[in-house]
């Protein structure tokens, strides 16, 4: 590559899978990545595009004219990445490369999918597909297949559908091999084929891929007719995309964020959150400020306070991860909300117990019994874990039934709410016991 | 179904898919279970079976003897969901299952398969696929294929192996349709597949099929002989428990926990990293004990303990969470550790001066400029934040070069550390201001 020798280069590059040569672009500078973009036939150069990082995909496009990307890139990706590209570009640029693709039909399609919100069914979906009439005879089936088939990368099922163009079953491939000598499709086809309309959400559509176990699924619109597929890839990067937003949210980070991504970019990403952080912490300094002369009075009780802002923190984070989690693999139903809060009573309660009852234990050896910090800390680490446990439960359910995302609900937000909550809790239950007692019962 | 009335439940079950049977299932008790499980055709009830939650799946079948097992279930299903069956069970039912398996080849195969490790390719793959020969012509491949095809659900590749039975090639079913009429099975083949060995951990199987996109890949032994096939819907299975045991072990949830569990379940998931939060408490509460005196003299130092000790949790959990993705994600690469860290300074430097700048103006108006707490508290948040972007950084990457779960230093683990060490560094900075300057600089 150093070496410009550019026969060499395109005979290697030519061997290669687009998602290596995509792995080996990250290593190269824009310039050497130019170089090499240049080398690749029309057909693996947008397949390498596709699997570039967006960023670098965003630097090799904007190197290049509108008319240029129409014809080589655009012209030689399936609708459903074409749409994906055309999204990321500005909105003067999407009108100067859709006139410029020659093929008409592409260019409708691709505007009729720009249509469609990019989290639902119609967003994924690409109309390369085969599809065939119900009452074709079977060697019509194979001839049209034939024709279809040649622009298709990979075709995994033939979508049957009726005169209105209303799907009405599928024709695995397999079924070519089994069954070669019928008449008529429609008598070989699997009737009522799992399928999701446009406007389904893409995480229910996720579980239904890993319900049914399917490859590929055909798209309906609101009456039935076949608008197109959504392949299994598609879904999988979208199961992953759609992980590492809770985990992200869960630990604290806003945006897509990759530990290649640069510095300043990684402190976009995670200073909000530390900043909510911070205020958390100032307001907690707040209230702690109004016991202030109580901790002059009995220093004991500072030496608790990360023990029940933190336990209370761990409770939440727990209750609203399970919550999180049972929303988006399917297996918890909102309606069961009320169910789920008793439980999460029941588990808040027996964990209250056994926390703070071993703290106890605890600050009678250390502290002594008759000590106001013994029987404070007990009882706010009681009642800050049932809180605690409710709270993580009740937030993301609530979230949910607004339509907001639930996972906002998890980590850092949650205990921070926490930590302060607890720090209320800590300092009325001890400031009544003091004013009750004096610092020694 | 309660009225018991077979006829109609036959029927109306025989129209459902098995993903939908099982979804009935979760809501019948025990005993309707088990009525409903014995209408079912053999095949539909074995892939019912595979569709239900572990434990429900146990409770059915520890209701059935080893022989019915063996027939009526095993000999059902593909060879990988049998072996999935046979490992969930005890050592003594194994050994008495297989000897009831009336298919000598397919018994052969589960105890082949059962050598394989459960994280490798070989413990995930099925030995149901087509293979023919290069050398075949094209009609004896069909012929070949009719014949193997009889018995699969879904076929999307044929594997083409030679006379050794290594794998040459992959012919897609698509090219049945293209090239109907070749002479030789290898001049249409595919060369050269992307294929993985049987000790390939399944994470990384994981990214191949992402990365290629995949439907099914075949799995060779380490002289490149054909034994087996990996299917898309088994590694997006594998891929959400994969990023489900990493959230929940971000979230400090041990164990593979669901809202639906009991609630003893869910407390034993969570009381353990409930009781290490609680003696990371009681840790601090005996560090923040050495400095009792100085509470009694300075109060205001009590008040910034949540801010401090809440700030070092949150900035050590984006770093551990951005190296645990990386490396899930397949981005970052263990042997760029130092480039990583040094970023992760840099990170942390900017993060450091942000924060503690803005709570340095913040306690210069609260508790005035030349308080000792007012220094103490930004100087602290300096070094507590970028020790534990480093901190947060370097322990995952060092367990990864063990080969232990790096998820396992993120949620709780890394908090509850930060949490001690920010107190040590708090209390330090404060005592040596104190003992220099006293209360007021």
């Amino acid at each position: 590559i150093d070496n410009r020798d550019e026969d060499t280069a395109r005979t290697e590059l030519s061997k290669l899978h687009p998602a290596d040569i995509a792995e080996l672009y990250r290593d190269l500078d824009l310039e050497q990545a130019e170089f090499l973009f240049r080398l690749l036939d029309a057909d693996q150069a947008a397949d390498v595009l596709m699997e570039l990082d967006e960023d670098d995909r965003h630097k090799l496009l904007s190197a290049m004219s509108s008319e240029d990307i129409a014809k080589q890139v655009i012209d030689h990706l399936d609708t459903d990445d074409a749409v994906d590209i055309i999204q990321e570009l500005d909105e003067e640029d999407r009108d100067e490369i859709l006139s410029h693709i020659d093929d008409v039909e592409q260019a409708g399609d691709i505007i009729d999918l720009l249509k469609y919100d990019e989290d639902t069914a119609g967003g994924l979906m690409g109309t390369e597909m085969i599809v065939v009439n119900e009452n074709w005879s079977m060697p019509q089936c194979v001839q049209e297949m034939r024709k279809q088939a040649e622009d298709l990368d990979d075709i995994y099922y033939v979508y049957v559908v009726d005169n209105d163009y209303r799907l009405r079953g599928v024709f695995p491939l397999k079924k070519m091999i089994t069954h070669p000598s019928v008449s008529k499709i429609k008598h070989v086809m699997e009737l009522d084929p799992v399928s999701v309309k446009t406007d389904t959400p893409v995480d229910e559509l996720t579980l239904d891929f890993e319900k049914y176990d399917l490859v590929a699924m055909p798209v309906v619109d609101s009456i039935g007719r076949l608008v197109g597929q959504i392949t299994v890839d598609d879904v999988m990067d979208e199961a992953r995309e759609q992980s590492e937003r809770d985990y992200q949210l869960a630990s604290g980070l806003s945006g897509d964020i990759e530990s290649n991504d640069t510095m300043f970019h990684q402190t976009k990403a995670r200073l909000p959150w530390l900043l909510i952080g911070m205020l958390g912490g100032i307001g907690n300094s707040l209230i702690l400020g109004h016991f202030e002369s109580g901790f002059a009075l009995n220093p004991a009780m500072a030496l608790f306070i990360p023990l029940i802002g933190g336990t209370g923190g761990n409770v939440g984070i727990q209750s609203s991860a399970i919550i999180v989690q049972g929303l988006a693999n399917g297996s918890l139903d909102i309606k069961s909300s009320t169910k789920q809060l008793f439980k999460e009573l029941g588990v808040g309660l027996l964990n209250a117990c056994i926390i703070s009852l071993l703290v106890l234990v605890y600050n009678i050896f250390a502290l002594g019994p008759a000590q106001v910090t013994t029987v404070a800390v007990s009882l706010s680490l009681f009642a800050v874990v049932v809180f605690a446990s409710i709270f993580g439960t009740f937030v993301p359910l609530t979230l949910e039934r607004f339509k907001i995302d639930p996972a906002l609900a998890t980590g850092p937000f949650i205990s921070i709410t926490n930590d302060i909550i607890g720090m209320v809790i800590y300092m009325s239950i001890s400031s009544a016991l003091i004013a009750a007692f004096g610092t020694s019962i």
